[in-house]
Protein backbone atom coordinates (compact mmCIF):
# COMPACT_ATOMS: atom_id res chain seq x y z
CA UNK A 1 0.00 0.00 0.00
CA UNK A 2 1.01 3.72 -0.44
CA UNK A 3 0.20 6.70 0.96
CA UNK A 4 0.44 10.32 -1.08
CA UNK A 5 0.56 13.92 0.05
CA UNK A 6 0.37 15.88 -3.47
CA UNK A 7 2.34 18.99 -3.79
CA UNK A 8 0.07 22.26 -3.67
CA UNK A 9 -2.01 23.49 -6.35
CA UNK A 10 -3.03 19.92 -6.72
CA UNK A 11 -6.74 19.98 -7.83
CA UNK A 12 -9.63 17.37 -6.86
CA UNK A 13 -9.74 17.08 -10.93
CA UNK A 14 -6.09 15.83 -11.32
CA UNK A 15 -7.19 13.82 -8.44
CA UNK A 16 -9.70 12.28 -9.73
CA UNK A 17 -8.11 11.30 -12.83
CA UNK A 18 -5.68 9.25 -10.77
CA UNK A 19 -8.42 7.94 -9.55
CA UNK A 20 -10.59 6.72 -12.75
CA UNK A 21 -7.23 6.01 -14.01
CA UNK A 22 -5.87 3.73 -10.74
CA UNK A 23 -9.40 1.99 -11.36
CA UNK A 24 -9.26 0.57 -14.79
CA UNK A 25 -6.17 -1.48 -13.51
CA UNK A 26 -7.95 -4.52 -11.68
CA UNK A 27 -9.21 -5.74 -15.11
CA UNK A 28 -6.20 -5.70 -16.65
CA UNK A 29 -3.63 -6.75 -14.31
CA UNK A 30 -3.78 -10.77 -13.12
CA UNK A 31 -2.85 -11.08 -9.84
CA UNK A 32 -4.43 -7.74 -8.56
CA UNK A 33 -7.17 -9.22 -6.19
CA UNK A 34 -8.47 -6.51 -4.64
CA UNK A 35 -7.60 -2.81 -5.12
CA UNK A 36 -8.89 0.30 -2.88
CA UNK A 37 -7.85 3.52 -3.84
CA UNK A 38 -8.91 7.10 -2.66
CA UNK A 39 -8.85 10.78 -1.06
CA UNK A 40 -8.36 11.62 2.63
CA UNK A 41 -12.29 11.75 3.57
CA UNK A 42 -11.14 14.87 6.24
CA UNK A 43 -11.95 13.12 9.41
CA UNK A 44 -8.56 13.74 11.17
CA UNK A 45 -6.48 16.58 11.24
CA UNK A 46 -2.53 15.83 9.59
CA UNK A 47 -4.00 13.12 8.03
CA UNK A 48 -2.20 12.38 4.40
CA UNK A 49 -3.70 13.50 0.97
CA UNK A 50 -4.65 9.62 -1.05
CA UNK A 51 -4.42 5.93 -0.32
CA UNK A 52 -3.61 2.79 -2.34
CA UNK A 53 -4.35 -0.44 -0.80
CA UNK A 54 -3.97 -3.38 -3.12
CA UNK A 55 -3.95 -7.45 -2.42
CA UNK A 56 -1.89 -9.92 -4.00
CA UNK A 57 -2.28 -13.65 -3.98
CA UNK A 58 1.49 -13.30 -3.69
CA UNK A 59 4.74 -11.79 -3.85
CA UNK A 60 5.03 -11.81 -7.38
CA UNK A 61 1.65 -10.60 -8.12
CA UNK A 62 3.02 -7.56 -6.40
CA UNK A 63 6.26 -7.36 -8.36
CA UNK A 64 4.00 -8.17 -12.07
CA UNK A 65 1.71 -5.07 -10.65
CA UNK A 66 4.72 -2.72 -9.89
CA UNK A 67 6.17 -3.42 -13.40
CA UNK A 68 2.90 -3.38 -15.31
CA UNK A 69 3.01 -1.15 -18.76
CA UNK A 70 -0.56 -0.07 -17.31
CA UNK A 71 0.54 0.98 -13.88
CA UNK A 72 3.72 2.43 -14.94
CA UNK A 73 1.94 4.81 -16.89
CA UNK A 74 -0.37 6.02 -14.91
CA UNK A 75 2.16 6.64 -12.14
CA UNK A 76 4.30 8.26 -14.61
CA UNK A 77 1.82 10.42 -16.46
CA UNK A 78 -0.83 11.45 -13.70
CA UNK A 79 0.79 10.34 -10.03
CA UNK A 80 4.46 11.35 -10.22
CA UNK A 81 3.68 14.99 -10.88
CA UNK A 82 1.42 15.52 -7.85
CA UNK A 83 3.71 13.81 -5.50
CA UNK A 84 5.32 15.65 -2.62
CA UNK A 85 5.62 12.50 -0.41
CA UNK A 86 5.04 8.64 -0.40
CA UNK A 87 4.80 6.42 2.09
CA UNK A 88 4.95 2.89 0.98
CA UNK A 89 4.78 -0.91 2.73
CA UNK A 90 4.74 -4.36 1.67
CA UNK A 91 2.84 -6.65 4.01
CA UNK A 92 1.39 -9.93 4.82
CA UNK A 93 -1.72 -8.26 6.20
CA UNK A 94 -3.38 -11.67 6.76
CA UNK A 95 -2.45 -12.52 9.91
CA UNK A 96 -4.77 -10.58 12.41
CA UNK A 97 -7.45 -9.93 9.95
CA UNK B 1 -5.01 3.51 7.92
CA UNK B 2 -1.91 4.43 9.34
CA UNK B 3 2.19 3.63 8.41
CA UNK B 4 4.89 3.37 10.89
CA UNK B 5 8.61 4.23 11.01
CA UNK B 6 10.05 2.99 14.36
CA UNK B 7 12.88 4.54 16.10
CA UNK B 8 16.17 3.02 15.76
CA UNK B 9 16.80 0.36 17.95
CA UNK B 10 13.32 -1.28 18.09
CA UNK B 11 13.51 -4.83 18.23
CA UNK B 12 11.41 -7.57 16.54
CA UNK B 13 10.06 -8.67 19.94
CA UNK B 14 8.57 -5.18 21.12
CA UNK B 15 7.41 -5.33 17.25
CA UNK B 16 5.86 -8.58 18.06
CA UNK B 17 4.10 -7.15 21.12
CA UNK B 18 2.53 -4.43 19.17
CA UNK B 19 0.69 -6.75 16.99
CA UNK B 20 -0.32 -9.58 19.23
CA UNK B 21 -2.12 -6.22 21.44
CA UNK B 22 -3.45 -5.02 18.15
CA UNK B 23 -4.50 -8.48 17.09
CA UNK B 24 -6.74 -8.79 20.30
CA UNK B 25 -9.04 -5.47 19.69
CA UNK B 26 -11.28 -6.96 17.17
CA UNK B 27 -13.54 -9.25 19.45
CA UNK B 28 -13.22 -6.01 21.61
CA UNK B 29 -14.39 -3.13 19.64
CA UNK B 30 -17.54 -3.28 17.99
CA UNK B 31 -17.72 -1.52 14.57
CA UNK B 32 -14.68 -2.89 14.23
CA UNK B 33 -14.61 -4.89 10.63
CA UNK B 34 -11.37 -5.84 9.05
CA UNK B 35 -8.18 -5.69 10.93
CA UNK B 36 -4.93 -5.64 8.99
CA UNK B 37 -1.56 -5.51 10.62
CA UNK B 38 1.82 -5.95 10.23
CA UNK B 39 5.37 -5.16 9.81
CA UNK B 40 7.19 -4.76 5.94
CA UNK B 41 7.89 -7.51 4.17
CA UNK B 42 11.15 -6.21 2.78
CA UNK B 43 9.95 -6.69 -0.96
CA UNK B 44 11.00 -2.53 -1.71
CA UNK B 45 14.09 -0.62 -0.40
CA UNK B 46 12.72 2.22 1.02
CA UNK B 47 9.51 1.17 2.47
CA UNK B 48 8.08 1.96 6.40
CA UNK B 49 8.41 -0.27 8.56
CA UNK B 50 4.92 -1.48 10.12
CA UNK B 51 1.03 -0.95 8.87
CA UNK B 52 -2.33 -0.61 10.35
CA UNK B 53 -5.38 -0.92 7.85
CA UNK B 54 -8.79 -1.13 9.62
CA UNK B 55 -12.15 -1.16 7.87
CA UNK B 56 -15.20 0.52 9.60
CA UNK B 57 -19.07 0.20 8.47
CA UNK B 58 -18.67 4.15 9.52
CA UNK B 59 -16.99 7.21 10.31
CA UNK B 60 -19.09 6.76 13.52
CA UNK B 61 -17.03 3.52 13.96
CA UNK B 62 -13.55 5.04 13.42
CA UNK B 63 -14.19 7.56 15.89
CA UNK B 64 -14.89 4.85 18.11
CA UNK B 65 -12.00 2.89 17.81
CA UNK B 66 -9.76 5.87 18.42
CA UNK B 67 -10.63 6.52 21.64
CA UNK B 68 -11.85 2.89 22.91
CA UNK B 69 -9.49 2.51 26.00
CA UNK B 70 -7.91 -0.84 24.81
CA UNK B 71 -6.73 0.81 21.98
CA UNK B 72 -5.63 4.12 23.25
CA UNK B 73 -3.88 1.68 25.57
CA UNK B 74 -2.00 -0.33 23.17
CA UNK B 75 -1.22 3.31 21.51
CA UNK B 76 0.24 4.52 24.28
CA UNK B 77 2.14 1.66 26.05
CA UNK B 78 3.33 -0.16 23.40
CA UNK B 79 3.39 2.41 20.04
CA UNK B 80 3.94 5.54 21.09
CA UNK B 81 7.68 4.90 22.56
CA UNK B 82 8.65 3.44 19.47
CA UNK B 83 7.30 5.71 16.83
CA UNK B 84 10.03 7.81 14.44
CA UNK B 85 7.20 8.82 11.96
CA UNK B 86 3.43 8.18 11.71
CA UNK B 87 1.22 9.02 8.02
CA UNK B 88 -1.88 8.17 8.12
CA UNK B 89 -5.81 8.48 6.02
CA UNK B 90 -8.62 7.55 6.54
CA UNK B 91 -10.99 7.11 3.12
CA UNK B 92 -13.51 5.58 1.61
CA UNK B 93 -12.06 3.10 -0.05
CA UNK B 94 -15.12 1.21 -1.77
CA UNK B 95 -15.41 3.28 -4.90
CA UNK B 96 -12.23 1.24 -7.01
CA UNK B 97 -12.08 -2.40 -5.17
Amino acid sequence: MALFRWVPGTTPEQVAAVDRALGELPGRIAGLREYRTGPDAGLAPGAWDYAVVADFDDADGWRAYTVHPDHTRVIDTLIRPLVAERAAIQYDGGAAS
